[in-house]
Parts: C-alpha cells; structure tokens; sequence
C-alpha cells in the first residue's frame, strides 16, 4: 500500500491538529486478550475497539505492550516473518485510525543494525500515519523475563502533542522501576519529565503474581506523586501458558490517587476524560481481593485460557480422594464447566476406601462426570511380567512409581481416545522436593498447582468451602498420603508441611542460601537436607508441565538452575 | 584470613617484580573440566594444576571463564552465598599461587551498585593477592546464553604487566565477535589494543556444535591478524547436562598460525614460550575431524559427563531394532562400556521378527546385556480394563500410544529397581514434527540423539560401520517405522527424511520463515505443514528429556517458544 511509515525519525509534530487544542480529550483505556502470532485475531480485534471507543467519544485509544503480536513471543520474534508481519498490522490499524488515534505497542526494527536488531516500542497511529515511536528502555532480564535476549534499549526520549496534551510514553518496566533499584542505570520517567509532559502513559505486558495488585499500584503512585503528571496505565489481560496477566489497568491523578481502576482476570475499556485527572477527584478504594482469592482467580483464569487459546474444550485428571487433585477439579470445574470435566477414580489396594468414597462424593457435589477404574489387574499383570526379572527384590520405589505411571498411562488412554487434556495435580511443595512420579503423577498438558505450596492448598480448599462446602471434610482433615504402599504417609519421608514450606518460600521465592535460612532459627540439619532436596530434583522438574505462574518465582522459565552440578547436592 | 583483596581498583602494577622482565615467559593453557557449585573440587583441580605447571617451569597459569564454579552456573549466580563461595574459592587458589601466578574466572560483586549486581570476571592472582582483574565487555544473550541475565557489562580496560609482558585480559564473547557483527557497540579488542599489549588473553566457556571447531578458530585468527599480538586462549571443557564444552583451547602467533591446540573432550595442559609466538613458528595442521566424526565423539563424551558428574555408572534402553535406538545402543557402550548398559527388546505383535533379530545380533555384537519383554500381555491387560469405556471405537493413536508408553513404564521398573539411567533415543526429526509419544518413547534423563536429523542418524551408524560393521545391515537398510500398527512406515505420517530435514534445518538453525524457504524451491504446501507441525508441537517438546546440543539451535533451553500461540499454525 505504500505508506509512508517513518520508523527513524525522532518525532514528528501533530500536523493535522485542525481541531486544536482542547481542553478536555477523552481517552480510551483498552484492556485486551491477545493470542501470540494471531496477527488477524488481535488486529481485528484492536481495531473494533478503537471504533467502540470512537462511538464512546474518545479521541485517543491505548493498547498494551506488543498488543500487535502479543506478549511475550519469545524466540519468535528472531524471524523476519513474524516482524513483517507485526508492521503490517501497525498498518492496518493506523489506517483504522480516522478520527481518533490510537497507541499499540509493536517490535520494530533497529535499523541503526548497531547493536539488538529491535525495539520494543510504543507507536502512536492517526490517519495512516505513525506519528510518534517511543522505545522501551529497561528492559527486564530476570526472572520469566528475556527482553535483552531481543530488544536493543532506548536511549532517546520524546513528546509527542495530540490535542492539546503533551505525552509522554514509556513501556512497562520503564515505569515500574523504583528509586532504590540499583538495577537501572537510567531513569525513563526523568528523562521524559525533562520534556515538560503533561500527561504519561505507560502501555505494559505486567504478569499476575500474589503480590502484584498490591506491588504495582504502590511503584505506580510513587512514581506518579513524583512526576505530578497523572498516569494512564494499560496492561494486557490473559494467559499465555505458564504465565498469567491479571490486567488491572488504572489511571492515576496527580495526587497518586488511582481514579480509574479495571477489572482483573477479564477484557476491560475505561474511559477517562483528562482534565479531571489534574484537579482533585474521587479516589477509589482498595482492591478488595485477599491474596487466595486472587490465586484462585489467578488458577481459574489461567486453565481457561489455556483450553480457551487452544480451541480445547474438556479436561480430565485423576481423582485421588486427596487434596490436590479435589481441588483441582473444584477449579476445573469453574474454569471450564462441569459438562467439561472428567474426573477417574483409579483406586489400588492400598487406596482407603474412605478416598474413594470422598473422591466420588466430591464428583457428585460438582456434578462432574467420573469413572472408577481400578488398576489392581493391570498391576498384576505388569508385575507377573517383571517377576521373573526382579525375582525376591523387596518391594521398593519401582513398585510405587510404577502404580502411578499406570495410573498415568490410563489417564493418558482417556486423554487420547476422548480428546480430554489431562490436568497435572502436583503441588509446589511436591515438585520443590521431587515427591512425585516422572511419567506417573507429574503427567499433564498444565500444571495447576504447581506454585502453589501445599500449606496454600489447604487455604484455597478452606476457602472454596466457606463459600460452599463442597470439598468433603475428611478431605481436608486426613494426613496426605500417596497411598502407594500400606499406611503411607507423606510425613514418613517429608518434613510437615508447614515446616516444609516456609523453608522452601526463603529459598524458592526469597533465595536465601543455607546461611540465611538457618539465622531465621530454622533446624540447620533440615534445612540442608531440604535444599538438597531441591537441587537433586532438578531433572525431575525439567520435564514437568508448564506450571501456571501465581507467585513471584514459579518452577519454569523463570528459574533456570543446572540439573548436573553439585551445589548443596 | 583477612586478604587485601580489592575488587575495585583499576589496574595495580606489579609491585613485586623483583623477578624483573624477562625475554621469555612459560605459560601454561590449562583447559580443565569442572563440575558447576563443586567449590572444592574445582578449587582442588586448579591448585593442582598450578603446582604441576610450576613444577613444568611455567611462571603463569591459565585457566577458563567462571573457573571457579563452572559454566553455566544459571540462578545459582543470584545466591549470595554461591558468590561467597566463589570468592573463598578464589583467595584458596591465590594462596596456592606462590612463585607461579594464575588467571582464573570467576563473578565478582559490582560494589558500585549500579546495574546488575555481578561481574563476569578475570582475576590474575600471584602470592595470595589478585594483582588484576578484567570483567567481562560482550555478555552473550542468545540462544543458550543469558549472560545480561547475571552481569553488567564492563566499560573499563586494562592491561597488566607480568614478567615483562603487557597482558591484555579477555573473555570469551569479547574476542569472539567478528568486525561485521552488528551486535555490539563496542569492540574490547580495540579498547585494549589501545593500551599496548604483548600478550592477548582469553578465557572462554564456548560450547561445541557441529560448526565449531571451524567457525571459533576462524574468528580468533581473524582477530589475532588484526591486533598483531599473540594470543592464548582457553576454554574449558565438559558436558553439563545439555551443553558440551570441547576444549580446543589454543595458542594463535601474530601471523595467525594457531601454534598449539589443546584435546577436543578431554582435559589438557600445554606449556608455551611467550618469545616463540611473535616471531614465525610451525603452524599446525588443519583438524582432521570430519562434522560426523565430532558429532559422534561430542555424543560420546556428552553421555559419558552425564553418568560422570551425576556418580552413576549404569544405563538402560529399548532397543526397537530401528536405527534410533541402534546408533544410542552403540553410543553408550562407547561411553560407558559394554557392561554397563543394558537394552530391553520389548517387542508387541506388530514387531516385525527382523526388528527382534536385529536387535539381538547388535546386542550380541557389542556384548550388552539384554532382556526380550513382549509387552503383549500387559497391553491385553489395558485393553481390557478399557474395553468397556472405549466400547466399540476404532483404534487409533490412542492404542498406539498405548504401546510406547507400557515401554516407557517397563524401562522405568527396570531404571527404579536397578538404578539404570535411562537413555532417550529420540531423534531431532522426530522431535520437531512430534512424531513421538509423551511419556513413552519420550522418556528418559537425557536425551542423546534430540540435536541429530534423522539423516545424520544414518550418516553416524554409516560412519560407525565404517570402523566396523556392527549395526546389522537390515537395521540401516528398512524403512523406519515405529511399529505400533500393521505395516506403519514414518512415511505414512512424514515425508521422506531427505525432505523433511532440508526444511527443518532451514527453519530451526537457520531462522527462517516460510517465504525464503519456499523461495529456495521447496514446496510451499509442504513447508507449510511441516511449519505447522514444529509450532503445534512445542507443548511435547517442553517436557522432552534435555538434549545433548551438537548443533548451533539445540531443542531446549537455547530455543524459547511459545507453546499456546496461533503463528504459522
């Protein structure tokens, strides 16, 4: 088509502005769900917004970080293709511009070829035209985050004029950085203050974690107070795999009062006149979420986006009669359906009778489809072929892992033949210490609570009963078992729980060493004995599901440890 | 013990010169293999190899980068505690640095506090004291690399004198770029030319690939012609899970001679006169290692560091009779000896009886213990406890399915009871296109053929048989199917290897999207689908076993994508 897209100039001033200066500009603040690489779906989808939020009397509509492509696309963003095609979506979408403007965020190209060969930018579009880039500068590396990997950082910063406002635009972590953190060697929001700006967006790709809604907002206002410009923040919504984003987009006044505030876990457009941002205006309460209502909200959101962004419909795991799978159906349930879940009871001889009959009860409060399938004979048969291998070898590991690969390869079967995604039921605290069964219990297209520490299990259980007492009670009161040989107990080779678990959150979330760990009064010998735990089951967790992400540091991309090595081994 | 080291200066002459300038200096490469967090025995190794230098005359010491703990150390880096220890470490080594000195990696502490918290750094030490240190400029995050991760980049430059030589200090990505590179905004070889040295130095952890010992010498030749000063370059060796280091350190004379070069997958120590190198000396021969022959040698020494550095001594597969499980067979006995691997033949009714034969002659041929397990009766077992719940439905992948994972449970057993490891013989091929089965036949601790096209798995076994015909002919000669359906080919499902690989190979190593494949005659229908088949199957992917990497895009931590997306699918 030709247009004439000038991604190098430094910036370039409203030169349609017929309509003047206005004192008040209503501005659309627009959450969306975007898919990875489906440049047809989020284009679409960008551009029926900006006409909604036209008809709504908006002059201005802003998307979130990457909302062309979706974020994070990963190594994707190292072919050609996906970049051309990124640019042809900006184009699109400026051409939908008419009468109001829009800004998206998009990877362009550095084409400077010194250093990354992209940027990561916030374009604003009107009338065809790309009126204004802003680059991101702090580009975060840790953590889940790989922005250096792609993106070369700014160094350059802009205003740029639209109806009487002067914006200044930044990208995520260029705002989200606090004064203390030594990390950043400059700070965007100085650096564009210098420009004398009167109103600062951010436009953000920020992942969900139980801390977030409180953390965020409180760098935001900081940082809003600082700058006396309101701030209009718009974070993307949905989930891409492991990782959650919560959305909480919101406007900030010049008091550090936030004003506007959207909703989580869901699609949001907000409307905010500007004026009212610099005089004094109504603040809005504190979030009223508690940090387990918002991990569950967190789980539930993430395991429909999951079967949601792969055109998925059903899910099936298995029902053990213990906490996590119970709970695991309770979410699916509310995630996906009951009509949607299917739950198999594969009891052995050494499953409880009471399991069974809790496994079926909580079936029957969901109103959730279950079968029983016992996998005695398929055991006795396996056992009869490796007896004459393992002769009078006493009865150890083997034979507990292999009930639960059994019970692994018969979910799998359902799996298969009924095109039901197994969902995973292991627990943070499991999978930290490599209590479970490669191939047997750690099976499964996601891992639902595999973030979640099992002291946290119990709490989301708790509070999923309060509302309504679904999850049978002696559920939540018997010890956990494996149930793979007779009277076991999860105790019998762990620590409790709730001593467990507060060493694993230092040393997972915290990353404390040993040292550290034992000051607080830990037992030293425990403690060491649990870190070894840890590092000795790396391999294990290397071919786990991907885990949904609801704490600061999750199992996954965002922790990268060696799986050969011998530190605290 | 109270040491004066200082982190922090800029460059501090050596004071203790009583030796005075000498015209000639022994320096000994020392290219070692260290285990990642082994403190004590990475300590031990390198003061080891210091007294053996001395005792060789040598008056400096070299050693690789991150010396100290070994490379890639990940989030280890991010505990204080792992940083300490490096830093004992490093006052243990300077201790033992009497009369010789050494150059050592190691991170150290950024005590400015600006930026990332860490250095990737350098040390010279002599007589308990660290007389230099030089951080590290080009911090390499791509592909496996997540350097920005951890460092801050250096910015400043120095050069130490020892023995009457001016030491230029570098690490590896610093002298690895080549002039046309437009990655990196600054050059260090410049910076520190600028400073007069006689002597250029670097240490290096460069992992192998297929390319490798072509591609490094080549740009280390380069450069050295370019700054006319010898350089010394050490790097180090050893498989760490999935990544292979092969050593290959060198020394290169001023007029690009490579005049020394150091054992590929083995330690090494070579002793070198400073004098020798600027004036004209004996060039070495090219390397005489075929791709194939390196692939085949950087496997077996991959399999070998991974027993090795995990204490175990055994390992287990299933031998199908195809030329996957074949090539590993083969591969392991090399690694650890014929007594130390085992194979089940685990044949169903649709094993063809050559399958079985072939398997058994290999067995016998490379004396390893073997096992015939006919899966048939635990597979009727299965099939009748899901006869009543799939009723009358066809058979399908779920049956087939059925069959990979039974072997994956039965090698299991035998790996729990008997502690075999047990080896994955998935192909790259294969793993791209996901024709494999979840927690069937892709189970495994390692995998050791997932970097290797499934035409480079017929041009191995060629190449083994080359040396001596032990892969049965029939093995090479039939077409590859995997058995779990009458009369299957991978050809029902595939195309052709020889047409699958050239396309894969395009679109993984080389990057490149469907257009400029097709643009270099492939059909476009074709690409399409098996583009396709790559993205659609990330999900199998990510719980696949690591790979030993032998080419430049490895599967697994050096290739990101997303597994829930909708590009190219």
């Amino acid at each position: 088509m030709g247009l004439p897209i000038i991604w190098n100039f430094l910036w370039l001033y409203f030169s349609n502005n017929q309509s003047v200066r206005s004192d008040l500009m209503k501005i659309a603040l627009i959450q969306l769900n975007y898919i990875i690489g489906d440049f047809e779906g989020n284009t679409k989808k960008i551009i029926q917004s900006i006409q909604e939020a036209k008809s709504k009397g908006a002059s201005l509509a802003i998307f979130s970080e990457l909302s062309v492509c979706g974020y994070p696309p990963k190594d994707l963003l190292e072919f050609d293709d996906f970049i051309e095609k990124c640019e042809e979506s900006v184009q699109k979408i400026s051409r939908a511009c008419r009468d109001i403007a829009a800004i998206v965020g998009s990877p362009i190209k550095n084409e400077t070829r010194k250093g990354k060969p992209l940027f990561n930018a916030a374009l604003l579009l009107y009338e065809g035209q790309v009126l204004g880039i802003q680059r991101k500068t702090l580009l975060p590396d840790d953590d889940i985050f790989d922005e250096y990997r792609y993106f070369e950082p700014n160094q350059q910063f802009d205003v740029f004029e639209f109806r009487g406002e002067r914006i200044a635009l930044c990208i995520c972590e260029d705002l989200l950085d606090t004064d203390n953190n030594p990390l950043y060697l400059c700070k965007p929001q100085d650096e564009l203050l210098k420009l004398n700006p009167s109103l600062m967006v951010n436009i953000s790709a920020s992942p969900f974690h139980d801390n977030q809604t409180e953390l965020r907002p409180k760098i935001l206002k900081e940082n809003t107070v600082r700058s006396q410009i309101p701030l209009i923040y718009v974070n993307q919504v949905g989930a891409h795999t492991d990782l959650i984003f919560d959305g909480d987009s919101m406007v900030i006044d010049i008091y550090g009062d936030i004003v506007a505030r959207m909703k989580l876990f869901a699609e949001d457009m907000v409307i905010v006149d500007t004026k009212k941002l610099h005089s004094i205006s109504n603040a809005l309460p504190h979030y009223p979420l508690s940090r387990i209502e918002m991990i569950h909200d967190a789980l539930v959101f993430g395991i429909q986006e999951y079967f949601g962004k792969l055109n998925l419909k059903n899910a099936i795991l298995g029902l053990s009669g213990g906490i996590d799978s119970a709970l695991v159906l309770v979410l699916a349930k509310e995630a996906l359906g009951n009509d949607h879940v299917k739950a198999l009871i594969l009891p052995s001889h050494y499953t409880a009778p009471q399991s069974i009959t809790d496994a079926i009860l909580l079936s029957q409060r969901l109103e959730v489809d279950f079968e029983i399938i016992s996998i005695d004979k398929a055991y006795k048969s396996l056992e009869n072929t490796f007896e004459y291998f393992f002769k009078k070898m006493p009865s150890d590991v083997t034979e507990e892992n292999l009930q639960a690969r059994l019970r692994g390869i018969i979910l799998m079967a359902f799996s298969n033949k009924f095109g039901h995604i197994l969902l995973n039921t292991s627990n943070k605290s499991e999978l930290a210490v490599g209590y479970g069964t490669l191939y047997g219990d750690m099976c499964g297209g996601l891992s639902v609570l595999g973030d979640v520490y099992k002291t946290d299990v119990y709490a989301l259980a708790h509070y999923i009963n309060c509302k309504s007492p679904i999850i049978p009670e002696s559920t939540l009161l018997k010890p956990p078992s494996a149930e793979l040989r007779p009277n076991q107990k999860d105790s019998d080779s762990l620590p409790l729980y709730e001593i467990l678990d507060p060493i694993l959150r230092l040393y997972i979330e915290e990353q404390q060493g040993p040292t550290e760990i034992i000051a607080q009064g830990h037992d030293s010998a425990l403690v060491l004995r649990i870190l070894k735990m840890v590092n000795s089951n790396e391999y294990k967790r290397y071919q786990a599901p991907p885990v949904l992400r609801v704490s600061k540091k999750a199992f996954g991309s965002g922790r990268r440890m060696p799986i050969v090595g011998k530190y605290l081994e």
